[in-house]
């Protein structure tokens, strides 16, 4: 005969049929359980019926597995053995508890059963076990309320409906003038049980079950069935859990915190949750069952007075924190109860934290050499380490504002960190303000290229519209602002120079303190005080006697550890000295993308950029450009000594030319006179640059094509800057990158462009450099034919942001209108623009990636958008072989720990050895 | 000892060295030549240096090689044999020209040297055996000033400068008083010879070499070296001929036909290459030489009147035309010259021909059973069908216009055929001023869909900005309206109703008459009357008794081949019953695009469309479209019926919701007034809906994802109508077609919804029908991930307009500022937008197309973007293994006649059975 298929697993005293690498069957607790037994601590004997039946019940219409039955007695037979008493046993009653527990924890969704085995005969018994007829007629009371809710169906659909019990409790204290359940005497609670007893023969037409084995299995049903109700199932739809997965349901022997004062139970983490400091951390309450601890009724006291409460117990329990975290190497969170003076280890699981403590944790576990640097790195999200970096808020103070009804609005947490400073609503106001030495928040609909001088002299920005991507979100990470975009519920009058709010009366004036948190979206009336991240402060403050700080120590263990393992090089969007020197202190490792037209906004340089464009002859174009020559040189300079050796690749000019010119009708004028030209003549010039969509137009390399002075004169910039550095003594490794690009041709154009002034310049200056001139795949048509621009291209550089706007086609300008539906509802898994779509864009990286190599085998290639600090992205990146990728500075170390993972979770590996990991860094490094 | 390279072929007598197929080595020219005598044709002698030669030419300083020498020797051996004369004797000299003669021809790009072998020695034979000192001393005379041009490099580089020979020439006129070349005598030419030769030491200092050997070489250098002259590299590059194929040269005796009355010389074609009608055409003069025939200075004869003047030389013309045409079976273009009696063919070569006249004789010759249909097919560029297919103007009329400065501009040729009208400036302009039934011609900066009524309404549509496939070039050719397009020197201003023209004195205003000529571009003032093509007489205006015209008969003999032997469908693109109406009358075997956004302009929907857009709430807009709804099913019931049982593919709303909307103040308030909503909501819902990049917005399925009703209501009238017609016996094919598709989630919610609402239709309305749903790939992603998409999807679409914007980076309508530049340099091989660009947009065709079919085997996949008119783009289709291609009706003879060319390339054969074809037609029919 075939052995039985086995669906029940025992656990208690010494031994457990499961353990805790057995989740997907026992689910999480169930498998805990098993293990903490295996372990040897104390855990209340009891059974788990597997995932397996809860699959089987929902595809044979809710029946169970016929061998069922019988394995549950078996079990049940042994837990009475352990437990010395007998289910339904009038003298020697043993009570249950029957809790659901999936694969993947879903806490407060499904339903739980507790005191089960409770009826007239056996509550005498538990009278005269306790000596405490009011305890055991409010667990019977419970249980009876708890089972006609859960088990019967009495519970309420909707919140706003009442429960039938709650409701003849509540006449109940009413009657009596109570006002609290302990009030209530042992009679009370006796009555209450009958009552709720007739109220269940009237709802349902059935009598309360005084079988207690009639009691188990109907709680069993009803906890297979709670997985299919509404709350989880939208729960699972969230968090992406699979229908398929099912729960397991654990039947366990009760133990009672409230039986008396030599009871108890807590909750406790084995380090503190919130610092990640090696602390005992947690909370009890004597004679008190676990939901008092939760419901707030009383205040649970801090688990080191248990010390000296009951030094015994503590030692005890103190003892387990210690073999959990060896044995688990993990932060646990344990519930425990103390009955009658005997400690019960009821749940261990791994304990959430926050992202800080994530990291001390990790790192800590490493130096106590619980786990390896491998584990402490795949441990933590890459996004955590914002919380190390970002300038705060003082949380008290925030909540204490929000409180006061202080919160304006939410937008999207577009650049994290949190700023204070006075509203200005034009980037001139900020600017005018800032040099008066007002912290600045600039608030606008949305900023364009012309804002980027009064978006530098903010603290942080404010826009109305643009989503994760927009050029405020993009520009303000890039400079480490912080940033709340698209908060839609701002009305700005630019006229009026007010902020109105959609559906309150806030009305802001320019000139007013406003706060905004940008790694929670919340926009907040008046000053707040912020306070930089003591990592910022020795990294970027130089603050160096903060460099002995505990929490900077732990940032460069890990980055440190991360370096190591990191096969991918790590650079930065950085287009001034001052963003490449903090880029630096973040660990960039060369510059993946420096914007040249940020650069045509700064001081004079803008009107030789319009005089440019409104030239009509080439002579005047040049004669223009050549008033810009010096200054982009000058640029250039401060760069490659801020990078002092490191690559730089600078992109050539790349927006439409529109974007440099005024729009207003007095802007207009005032150029016109400032250049010279009749208005008229400089509004058609305006009028046949716009465009339909600006995207798809004139710009990128295009503009070099038609107008090769352009490229030519920056060309020359560039090698001249080179040039001068490098005969100071400084390394310079320059690599321009021409944008844009659809056609070899077009690539080819331009490399003999940027060739003839490069020779040319040297040939002047007598001195030689080496650089590279590649280009950004950022169109489809570059990735498909990859092959032919690689034959001259000596770099690519994919640049996502384009390339998933026209893989998509999709303006994420436009996108609001759409997108975050289009995520909510699943349609995109997330927002493109900030996680890489694998399936369409990733494809084009993969085949511009391997076209290219098939024709040039040692083609550097790297990544450039914004997906380059995106920590999905970046082990993409990794997977498809990229030799780096840039990122804005704030991000870089989030991208080094990414890359990190990457090669982690690549090889499924707990350790690299010292000598592969060298081997690789010495690869890295000569990229 | 090897053998020798042969770098000289003789020909002349019965036999030539060389034959027909050998042009890349002996040019165009050298290799007729050498035809001609091996099928008996009288050919003076000669012999022809190979292009080898010239390659050796330039790749060794100009050397030639060693073999060289002795093989020109040994072939003046053979001529001097063949034409029984001696080079250089002064008693029976022989006379050579050396003539350029490359692969492809190069029209007067090289030099040519004449009358080769004269001196004073011997002149005297010439004189001796001609009796005609004249003509002795007027060959000597242009002998000595061609050779002194050519070969001594005394022609001027420059237009402007004279050329000193004809300086002395005019002098010698001027001495006499002589108007005309003719009037000179033996003596002054004899004088003329002298002063030449003075003038050749002056300017050389040189003598002009009397040695006819040396005199041979040194022309055979000036040829080869005219190879490398400006005109001729200007030539090579606009035609794309490689520098590396050279020239060969050709060596031949002389023949005059200008020794007296008894000679003659004439150009002929062995049919009308006008007309293409079989009858012999030419013109012949006696006494003279070639260049007189050209030169105009004397008129000459039809060739019929050779008949009347010599019988026996116009038979034996006639009979070697005959010869010609049978051996070439092609039409040739040929020159002959009769010395002395005797006739001589000097060249012969495939004629050029007008379109009309290429059909004609293709037609012809299958008919005399020259060619089969495949050569036929395989002759004919499908642009020349336009040539049938399109009003014309009259061409002296029009030519006389422009001659009266009536030219105003030109601009592309965007939409072919002939139209006048009166200027109308705005659409309504245009329907007002088309209803009291004036022709119009609608002048616009650019159009919109909102004009589409008063395009409708017109004869033909000029704008100022915007390229082939621009709106209104994409408009008029589906209508098949005559359209020029982005003519920007045209001043265009609304207000006061004007059109100026840039750097002209032209101001035309509105009801000005104007005439465009679509396939030209030309723009003229003023009325010019045209007329349908007989085969549109036929075929649309079903004027029947023209059904027996010639040229219809050619038209239908044509198709009816192509047909038999193409694979695809051709199917059209049209939105009304009178366009599908047309296209079938074409040849369209189904509609492969019908836009239901095109219907909303028409009478009273616009007004509900408005009314849907600015709904706040889902009943709103559903009120709206309900109102919509018996509108567009009535739409739909016309085109059912038109298309009577043929396939029509359906695309839901696509363009952005905005295009809709009217854009002055004026037209808001109006609006605000008729939907009833205050004016400033309806401004701030436009400014709502304003989008940077509209091409990448809020348009295609994600109007439909976000406002399912939409959808809804369009899947309802489809489904309603086609029940409707089916239900009077009319069968049905509908074929709902999703656009703008970039995920399969996007497809499925949206194909969810077609499903659904079509079932409700069906069982309301108690019959069933079938019908597909399938998607646009009109984007990259959905190209990438054609194999998700498949899953679902029961067809594609390749939308390769949009799919070029987005795979190029490259909105059409913004291209105007570089992408003529691109075409000129040659970074583009054609405007991406005409001609399929097949490395990059094809790529992703192919790769879709396999990833659909890798899924789904028989997936149905066509095109319907513009491509699917131009006969490249249709020839990649087919090898891609497409259904059927779409495309505006007025290309659909085009396009039929493109696929049945493909398959002729493809498998490089010249007969299909009547058995296969057949087959294949059986298949095709099924799709």
């Amino acid at each position: 005969m075939a052995k039985q298929k086995k669906y029940v697993y025992f656990f208690g005293g010494k031994r457990a049929d499961g353990k805790a690498e057995m989740k997907a069957l026992l689910g999480g607790k169930g498998a805990n359980l098993a293990e903490m037994v295996n372990i040897s601590l104390p855990v209340p004997a009891g059974f788990t019926i597997t995932t397996e039946v809860c699959t089987y019940f929902y595809s044979n219409k809710k029946r169970y597995p016929k061998e069922l039955k019988s394995q549950v007695l078996t079990a049940l037979k042994k837990v009475e053995k352990e437990m010395g008493a007998k289910f339904g046993d009038p003298e020697n009653p043993l009570l249950l508890s029957v809790r659901s527990g999936a694969r993947a924890s879903m806490p407060g969704m499904m339903d739980t059963v507790l005191n089960l085995g409770l009826n007239d005969e056996t509550i005498q018994s538990l009278i005269k076990k306790t000596n405490n007829p009011r305890f055991a007629y409010d667990s019977y009371r419970r249980f009876v309320q708890m089972y006609g809710d859960v088990v019967l169906g009495l519970k309420p659909e909707s919140k706003h409906d009442e429960d039938p019990f709650e409701v003849i409790l509540e006449n109940k204290k009413h009657k009596h003038g109570f006002k609290v359940d302990t009030e209530l005497t042992a009679d009370h609670l006796k009555e209450l049980v009958e009552e709720f007893k007739v109220a269940i023969k009237e709802k349902t037409g059935h009598e309360f079950p005084t079988n207690p084995m009639d009691q188990l299995w109907g709680a069993i049903g009803a906890v297979f069935g709670s997985w299919d109700n509404d709350r989880a199932k939208v729960y699972r739809k969230l968090n992406n859990i699979p229908a398929e997965w099912g729960t397991a349901v654990n039947i366990q022997s009760m133990v009672f915190g409230n039986m008396g004062e030599d009871c108890g139970t807590g909750v406790a983490f084995t380090r503190d949750a919130a610092t990640g400091e090696n602390v005992f951390y947690g909370e009890y309450l004597f004679n008190a069952q676990g939901e008092d601890v939760v419901a707030g009724t009383r205040t649970p006291h801090p688990i080191e007075e248990l010390k000296k409460d009951d030094p015994k117990i503590y030692r005890e329990l103190d003892g387990y924190r210690k073999t959990l975290e060896k044995h688990y190497k993990e932060m646990m969170d344990i519930e425990f109860t103390i009955q009658q003076g005997k400690l019960w280890m009821l749940q261990c699981r791994v304990g959430k934290r926050t992202g800080f403590a994530a990291i001390k944790m990790a790192v800590d576990m490493v130096k106590e050499k619980l786990i390896t640097k491998e584990d402490a790195i795949s441990r933590i999200d890459p996004n955590q380490l914002n919380q190390l970096l970002r300038p705060i808020f003082d949380q008290n103070e925030k909540n204490r504002s929000i409180s006061e009804g202080k919160l304006v609005a939410k937008g999207l947490n577009a650049g994290p960190g949190a700023a204070s400073g006075k509203i200005a609503l034009s980037a001139q106001d900020a600017e005018e303000m800032a040099a008066k030495g007002d912290p600045v928040i600039l608030v606008r609909i949305e900023t364009s290229p012309e804002d980027i001088k009064g978006m530098n002299a903010s603290e942080g920005i404010l826009t109305a519209r643009g989503g994760m991507t927009s050029h405020a979100a993009l520009v303000a990470r890039q400079m480490g602002k912080v940033c709340v975009a698209g908060c839609g519920d701002l009305k700005i009058n630019y006229k009026e120079k007010t902020v109105a709010v959609e559906g309150k009366s806030h009305v802001l004036n320019e000139g007013d303190f406003i706060s905004i948190d940008g790694t929670t979206g919340e926009v907040i009336k008046g000053k707040l005080e912020t306070k930089p991240s003591e990592v910022i402060q020795v990294l970027i403050s130089k603050s160096l006697n903060s460099k002995e700080s505990d929490v900077y120590k732990t940032y460069s263990s890990l980055l440190k550890w991360a370096d190591q393992i990191r096969k991918m090089n790590v650079r930065t969007n950085a287009d001034q000295p001052d963003q490449a020197s903090n880029a630096i202190a973040f660990g960039a490792e060369g510059i993946g993308l420096c914007r040249t037209e940020h650069m045509f906004f700064g001081g004079e340089r803008i009107r030789s950029v319009r005089k440019m464009i409104v030239s009509d002859t080439v002579e005047d174009r040049k004669a223009a450009l050549s008033e810009l020559l010096p200054l982009q040189r000058e640029d250039f300079e401060g760069i490659f000594k801020a990078m002092d050796g490191r690559p730089v690749t600078i992109r050539t000019l790349d927006p439409p030319l529109h974007e440099f010119l005024p729009h207003t009708e007095k802007e207009i004028a005032e150029l016109a006179q400032q250049l010279g030209v009749a208005e008229k003549k400089l509004k058609d010039k305006i009028e046949s640059l716009s465009e339909f969509n600006p995207m798809l137009g004139f710009r990128g390399c295009r503009l070099g094509v038609v107008y090769p002075e352009i490229t030519e004169m920056q060309a020359r910039a560039i090698i001249e800057a080179a040039v001068n550095i490098a005969k100071k003594g400084t390394k310079v490794k320059p690599e321009i990158m021409i944008p844009l690009v659809s056609t070899v041709q077009e690539f080819s154009l331009q490399e003999d462009i940027v060739r003839k002034a490069a020779k040319e310049v040297m040939e002047e200056k007598g001195k030689k450099i080496n650089y590279l001139v590649g280009t950004m795949i950022e169109l489809p048509r570059a990735a498909l034919t990859a092959d032919e621009i690689a034959q001259r291209a000596e770099f690519f550089s994919f640049g996502t942001n384009d390339l998933t706007q026209t893989t998509f086609g999709l303006s994420r300008d436009d996108a609001g209108k759409f997108l975050p539906l289009y995520v909510q509802h699943d349609i995109l898994p997330a927002d493109p623009f900030e996680t890489l779509d694998q399936s369409g864009v990733g494809e084009l990286v993969e085949m511009g990636t391997q076209k290219g190599r098939s024709v040039s085998k040692d083609l550097k290639v790297g990544i450039c958008g914004e997906h380059g600090g995106d920590p999905a992205s970046v082990e993409f990146c990794h997977r498809t072989g990229l030799d780096y990728v840039s990122c804005s500075p704030f991000r870089v170390p989030i991208a080094r720990l990414a890359a990190a993972r990457a090669v982690i979770n690549e090889k499924g590996m707990k350790k690299v050895s010292s000598k592969r990991s060298k081997k690789k860094s010495s690869k890295k490094k000569k990229r």
